[in-house]
């Protein structure tokens, strides 16, 4: 456990035997079996304790700052408690029990509640190449501290002229949306000071044209995705919902990432505690009333809530993608999400780094993204959410053309789902069909040992033809000692197909089978056996 | 002090030796000193505790759920401490230190902001006459209980029929507004059990027809004064802010009536913290916006504010006149407050008791208002508040109509102010000269020990004639004993009269002096040498 885990702004481990869930195990005889919660409303999270002389769980709700573990009024019913046992592990990524245990949809009409596959200044943030804040002043007040009169420290990437390149870079491939955090006054002093007025979500720096850019952004097809972080300041975010979406109704924004990094105020109350949980599906509830999708981080991991409320389109609520620019995650990670984060619901995992060597971007970062280009393809079919980012930047997009063609044609909507592998903590490997398409998606993730994944592609339709395309680990290609090392092959396939594909350490595979009707498409391209 | 504090609702002392400020003294030579605090803004109340082997204070905070004592943000400033000193006490009454240490006023427009006088249906729920609540339900849900199919207890005041009457006493005997409590669903369970969603302050009981009442109020030139007891639950309040406002706004509500019985929500917070006391100073300023005017009881003892933010126009904040229904008031009570929670600003003391055997209303209530009629009058005179309630039932005013003219005719707005005479703890006289008229008002209030007051009447204006309306304690008459013997004389007064007017055991007097241009009108009157 030590090993485990690391610092977080928003979190700390109750002790060293306990997890948090939902919590995927393996018997000795080969049992899967996983436990977690769903329908976390109102309630506090559980967490499990193990008693590690016995091997025994015991429950523990993560109190209040009273101490309290929750408060009800009967007749109620608290959150559900489920196990999912299977002696194949693809059961237990195929189970739907915890979105079948939430309560049917809130809302009548869900026509405003779609996929998004968007772009961010965010990355360059993360990395430390540029700062969410305008200026260096080492403390403001929201309403004293004139900001057009700040001396800008030349690295607010949140400016006019980097959101335009950044908006045409998402029209030229057919994003829906540029994320864009740093925009709005208040983060020269926003981190670990426990400010309660933090952000009042609706003043744009100087230096971003709200206005302008959303009418850029139209003229391109694109929109803007809007950016609260609250600082975990969860009244003043409540005092400011309605100002906030009303803004972003006026400029046409749709979606909007909301963050809680740091504690919780009021002060002494958590993350995962029920006043906290109370606010999370408060803030969707309200966003509902404007048509706006919610993607919440550092709430509360998920428990199938978006089944009621599916404007609640995403959660990070685990180590995303940034965390390789925080130290790096393991090289596992991203076998495990999927059997622990993402059976409660969608995760913006945000893949799409081509660019392991963070000092790359800034040379005071020595974290190191433990992946390969091939693997990260392969994520955006693994890590199921309809909100899919391609977290790097434009610049090295730019250089890798061929791979990023994947992340511009995979869908984000889906109408099947298979699992060809899967062990926990080694590797997966899913196919999903398009949602509305004929077309199919393969992704694969793979742990920190080379191996060879093998798949059939009986799911295709029988008697149909489909050009596959294989993104792939190059031969030689490996986490650390060589990452960009990728190889992109064509071939015909049906669904007799079959595949041997090695993947790095680190690696993965993405391919993508589009239907063909006219045979002359593939004649020249060799076929899968 | 085991003596001096009973159990309360929403404060409990931090220790045997910690008194509130104001806190009044006097010293063995006769300096009155009062210690206080102005202008409390985002930062918690101070109380002061004694070290009574040495005789000194020291300031405590009120604490947060952490057991923090405040939050800033550097530059800043606490409230201001306050000494007023003199060897005369009525200097403290007539010092305007905590206005003056206040910000100016926040708000350019004030003219919405108007002195109130009104009724309410309200004491015979005190007493226990009558019910908040519709129904009795052990427990009920806001969306869920259905209120209509409830079986109404039949003791609910806030109903159709009564508040009519209610509205009819008031446009007869001229009073701005009727305030009704009671009147929105939630009353069954509100108390104690630490509802968080326990009222939404927009949904009405089924008896009670919003719509129909604000209208023949109005046919009527009465309005009806909002209610919303919050129970405490902050969040719950600040939720429902806008929405509760926008109904006000829609029916020509002006001002409201706010409570904050029992435990602060979040847990652990109290009244007199930072968080709470954020809380309610945001109420007023999101009324202000609403043009609305704010009456919050069980929020912090006021420290000036209402100069900045004038919409704020009472607290209670201290024993008011419902704790003589709840086990009696001292009999000097009255004699002190204006020392020490007036200090901060108006109080909503709701004075007019005439029938102080409160079994009366409740055979099971057996408290004994402490107090004559008479005191009752002067206390529209020593208890300063440009809000002002006639508290006692209609039918038991129209069982003294003749005392009843004086809280008719008395001013609620003042041009000039006097105290003739004071000593904390023993009486209080003063003398007001009402708003844009020559008329003046005096009252008095007495402790426990008959008395004689003895006052000049050269605050008159010279060479004017007044006719002065006295109404005083009957010979025999006392608090317990004979509460209800008063008399009621009329004189001529000019400048130079005098008067010494006895005052029964917790009892007082009230006396209005109207100029008259013509001597006619006083012919036939005594003059007042």
């Amino acid at each position: 456990m030590p090993k485990a885990v690391t610092p977080n702004a928003s979190q700390t481990p109750i002790s060293d035997t306990a997890v948090q869930t939902a919590l995927m195990m393996k018997s000795d005889n080969g049992l899967y079996l996983n436990l977690h919660e769903a329908a976390l409303v109102d309630y506090s999270c559980m967490h499990l304790q193990l008693d590690d002389q016995h091997i025994v769980f015991k429950s523990i709700l993560t109190p209040d700052a009273l101490g309290n573990m929750a408060y009800m009024q009967t007749p109620t019913h608290t959150p559900w408690r489920t196990v999912i046992a299977s002696f194949d592990a693809a059961d237990i990524l195929l189970s739907n029990i915890t979105l079948n245990l939430n309560e049917p949809c809130e809302w009548e009409d869900v026509s405003w509640i779609k996929p998004v596959k968007y772009i961010g200044v965010w990355w360059e943030m993360i990395t430390g190449k540029s700062s969410w804040a305008y200026s260096d002043l080492a403390s403001v007040k929201l309403g004293q501290t004139d900001f057009s009169k700040a001396t800008p420290n030349g690295k607010h990437a949140a400016n006019n002229e980097k959101v335009k390149r950044y908006i045409d870079f998402a029209a030229s491939h057919g994003f829906d949306q540029v994320l864009v955090e740093g925009w709005n006054v208040g983060w020269e002093d926003w981190f670990g000071k426990s400010k309660d007025y933090v952000f009042d979500f609706v003043t744009p720096y100087p230096d971003f044209d709200i206005e302008a850019l959303n009418n850029y952004a139209k003229s391109k097809g694109v929109g803007l995705m809007m950016h609260h972080e609250t600082s975990g300041s969860t009244r003043n975010y409540e005092r400011h919902l309605d100002q906030a979406y009303q803004l972003m109704n006026k400029y046409g924004y749709n979606a909007v990432k909301s963050g809680y990094v740091g504690d919780i105020i009021p002060r002494g109350e958590y993350h995962y505690g029920q006043w906290a949980i109370n606010h999370y599906l408060h803030a969707v509830k309200k966003a509902a009333e404007y048509k706006i999708m919610v993607n919440a981080h550092e709430a509360v991991r998920p428990t199938g809530l978006w089944w009621t409320y599916p404007n609640l389109i995403a959660n990070e609520s685990a180590r995303g993608t940034e965390f390789e620019a925080f130290g790096g995650n393991n090289v596992d990670h991203t076998t495990i999400l999927p059997f622990t984060r993402l059976i409660g619901g969608p995760m913006d995992y945000t893949p799409g780094v081509f660019e392991p060597d963070i000092s790359v971007h800034n040379p005071e970062n020595n974290s190191w993204a433990r992946t390969t280009i091939a693997r990260q393809l392969g994520l955006y079919v693994t890590m199921y959410s309809p909100l899919q980012m391609a977290a790097d930047l434009p610049e090295i997009y730019q250089q890798h053309l061929d791979a990023f063609q994947f992340i511009k044609d995979v869908a984000i909507d889906w109408d099947d789902t298979r699992v060809l592998e899967a062990e926990p903590g080694d590797y997966i490997t899913y196919a999903r069909k398009a949602k509305g398409t004929d077309d199919w998606f393969v992704g694969s993730t793979n742990d920190e040992q080379s191996r060879v994944s093998s798949i059939t592609f009986d799911f295709l339709e029988p008697g149909k033809q489909y050009i596959a395309t294989i993104y792939s680990d190059a031969p030689g290609a490996h986490w650390k000692e060589n990452p960009k090392a990728y190889e992109i092959k064509q071939y015909a396939a049906t669904f007799k197909s079959k595949l041997k594909q090695n993947c790095a350490p680190g690696g993965g595979y993405a391919i993508s089978l589009h239907l063909v009707e006219n045979k002359d498409q593939i004649r020249k391209l060799k076929k899968l056996k």
